[in-house]
This record gives C-alpha cells, sequence and structure tokens, in this order.
C-alpha cells in the first residue's frame, strides 16, 4: 500500500532534509518512525524534493510503501506524531496508487522568503532574515518580474550543479508587506520546479536589487549569461520556507 | 554612573530571567558579558522583574551601574551584542539618574499571550500556545472586562507566594484575531503590577470559559475566593511575552 504524506518542520535544528549517516535530519527522523511503527523493517520515504540545513516547511510531502494494512492512515499519522520529537508534524496522511511519486509527479511548488528589514529580534532569529535594511520594493517587485516565465536558471544554480538542463518556469511572485509590521515582507515563488539553491540565491539579487545596489534590469543580463558568479551571494537559510506542493 | 537597559530575548532556551547557579539564564548572560566588557569586575542588573523558563520578552529593562565613564551607552550596547548569544540582544541603552530603578520606579507593565486555535505547527512551538480548540471569544472578552480594576488577586497568585497584599490593577486588556491567521488569538493585559504566575494563571482560566468550561462570571467569585485552588492550572509559558515596561 503507498501513502502520501504532508509534514511540516522547523529547520533550526536539523542538517537538512536529506538522509546522511550521523547527522540529524528530517528524513532521518521520519525514517526512524516509521520502522518503530513498522515492526522494525526499515520504510524509504520519497519527498518532493530536499530542503537545506535550516530552511522550514509548511506543507513538505513525500510518500512510502508499508505491507501492514492494519494500519489506517490516521493511526500512522498518530503513531508517527507520538514518536517524532516536537519540531516534525504529520498533517496528513493518505492512500494514494502504486503509481504516485512524491517527486516525479510535482506539478508545482510554493516556496516563500521572508525578511526583517527592522531592527534584529532574537525571538525570530531562526525564522527570518534579519537584513536591517530600508529595501526599495518597487525595485524588487520589478526584478520579480523578469525571473516570473520560463528562463535557463542555470545562473542561480548551485555552483557545483552539474546536468543537462536548467530550464525551470516560475509561473507567479508575490511581495507583500506585513500588515501589522511594515518592516515584515514576504516574498513568494510558484514555480514547476527550482533547481537547488535558486530561491536562496535569487533572493541575493533580489536584495542587491531592493539595496539599490543593482537594478531590477540586470536580471536580463544575469541570467542570459548562465554563470553562476554573475548572479551574488546566497541568501540565509532561516528565512526560506517550503509552502506547497502540487500535484 | 546609572545605565538603563532595553533588551528582547527568546526564552525557550533558558531557566528564565533570573540568576541561578549552575543555570542558563538571561539575566546570569548579560551579567557575564558586562563583567567582561567592565575589565571583569562584576556588575548586577536589577531588572523590571523576572520571567519564567520559557517566557519571552520583547522590551524588558533593568539598571546598572558603572564607574567606567569611557563606555558610552552606544559601546556598551554593541559590545553587548557582540558578546551576548543570538537569542539575546540589546536595543537600548540610556543614562539615567542615579535614584532610578528599574524595579521600584514600575508605573505598569504590559504582557501578551498568544494562542494558537488551530492546528499545530512545529515552527511556532516556543512561541505560541498549541489550543487545538476553537474558543468562544467572546465570553473569554467578558472575562477581560471582570479582571480589569483594581483586584485582590491572591486567587491567581503562585501557590507558594506568601506576601501581605496581593491587591494589583488591571489597567486594559485586548483581545486581538489575527488579520492574516483567524485561529491565533493575542491577549494583552497592560497593569500596575502583576504578581507571579498571575498571568498565565488568569489565562489558565481563560481558556476554560474559551472552551466553555466555565462561565465569563465565575471570575467574580474567584477573585472573592482569594484561594488559588479556586482558579485552574496555569497556561503554559511559551505563549507568554513581556511586552513593554513603563516609567
Amino acid at each position: 500500500m503507498r501513502y502520501l504524506m504532508t509534514f511540516s518542520y522547523d529547520g533550526s535544528r536539523y542538517k537538512g532534509y536529506q538522509k546522511q549517516p550521523e547527522e540529524k535530519t528530517i528524513q532521518g527522523e521520519i525514517e526512524k518512525a516509521l520502522e518503530t511503527i513498522n515492526s522494525n523493517v526499515p520504510v524509504t520515504i520519497y519527498a518532493s524534493g530536499r530542503t537545506d540545513a535550516g530552511v522550514h516547511a509548511y506543507n513538505q510531502k513525500a510518500h512510502f510503501d508499508l505491507e501492514n494494512k492494519q494500519l489506517t492512515p490516521d493511526k500512522i499519522k498518530d503513531s508517527l506524531n507520538s514518536l517524532l520529537p516536537k519540531d516534525i508534524y504529520i498533517k496528513n496522511i493518505e492512500i494514494v496508487s502504486d503509481e504516485f511519486h512524491a517527486r516525479y509527479n510535482v506539478k508545482a511548488k510554493e516556496y516563500i522568503y521572508v525578511i526583517n528589514m527592522g531592527e534584529y529580534n532574537p525571538i525570530e532569529k531562526d525564522y527570518v532574515f534579519q537584513y536591517n535594511k530600508q529595501l526599495d520594493v518597487v525595485e524588487m517587485e520589478r526584478a520579480l518580474k523578469y525571473l516570473e516565465g520560463t528562463h535557463d536558471f542555470k545562473s542561480f544554480a548551485k555552483a557545483d550543479d552539474e546536468r543537462e538542463d536548467y530550464t525551470r518556469t516560475i509561473v507567479q511572485t508575490h511581495l507583500l508587506r506585513d500588515l501589522k509590521n511594515v518592516n515584515k515582507l514576504t516574498i513568494s515563488f510558484l514555480g514547476t520546479g527550482f533547481l537547488r539553491h535558486q530561491i536562496r540565491n535569487m533572493m541575493g539579487i533580489l536584495l542587491e536589487i531592493g539595496e539599490g545596489k543593482r537594478k531590477s534590469e540586470e536580471i536580463i543580463e544575469i541570467l542570459a549569461a548562465r554563470d553562476r558568479t554573475k548572479a551574488g551571494i546566497a541568501a540565509n537559510p532561516e528565512g526560506l520556507y517550503l509552502k506547497d506542493v502540487l500535484y
């Protein structure tokens, strides 16, 4: 039987989503809990994609297979939540077809990136990028428009990411200012898929544009260059959230 | 020279504000940093009051004395912030009169308490009280009105708190629903002073009232009883924030 699981996590105390020997990871914790409820038989989970160390998720998705049909989705959910650390939470489990694959079947993903332009706030240190600078949001919105659409995003890929095709489509972006706190910006990216580090690398340039160090039109040249060194440094992981995965 | 310091902290990794031997506390961390910048001469800080383990502060206040007049308020602030852990932040330091006392001169304090009535959110586990129940906010607002004013709050004091006078004045309360998330409630209390555990004990009753287990009018009887056992259990610390201290 194949199950699809929706889960949220606080990435601040983990070395990222993907299992690594000797490291605390989200995948590692969930697989350990699944093994316990599966009569100590190991279970592999297949997520929509990995997230880096310090990155959070509101609705990450993963599928896995279990032989034992006594375990209903709700029973698995409750057992997992009782075993998992408090910073990982299983929101939903449903039965899916044996053909379903949580990574290959992704239609779109939404990420958000949160910036505090105001005074440093220790309560949010792991949950927003503390930038302490006022940004030009109009210019940033212009830059977002240049990123929308289908482009070769090689300039925004991880430096050592070798692949044939860097083409991805960003369907929609938004820049929102918090209603209660004008210093807090949330930028959202809805796309059919993203390269590793793509959002954080795009955010690096967007912050430089917001500060006035670059012009929004430079996005066009950076995309055309297909060269990682043309884009700036990656923005910090703590402001980044995987918000939704759509199938 | 006497200095007044405004600071914020994430209380989740501390055993409370007040210094204790062998424990990690907010006061302990700040005094250690002050000692370093004061040529290794110990400095005691006097706060507006303590906060319990897990309770946060946006604008806690404390005063301290330093002999060395070379140290300007801004220099002290920057040195402290470079020495302190990232979950404590000095927002401001100013010179005050030698007569000023951060605890005795308090005119009013504001606390807020944040509740999530929606699904458990691991990203906020240390920052809101995850209640997972829909609450009757109209009945809770009625109860808040009964708490406003000058009352003997013995029923809401810490069980082992022995003192002559339990009279305190709550000047104003508010119950706000988050504009972006209707499941998030923030309750604020502005008062001339509060007993230890008073807010969390009042919140315990308010939550029972919100759930329909008690009526708002019962606040009148509970106050009159002057008996800790008449009120319910204390609400968790993680939803509580010291928001402001007024002089």
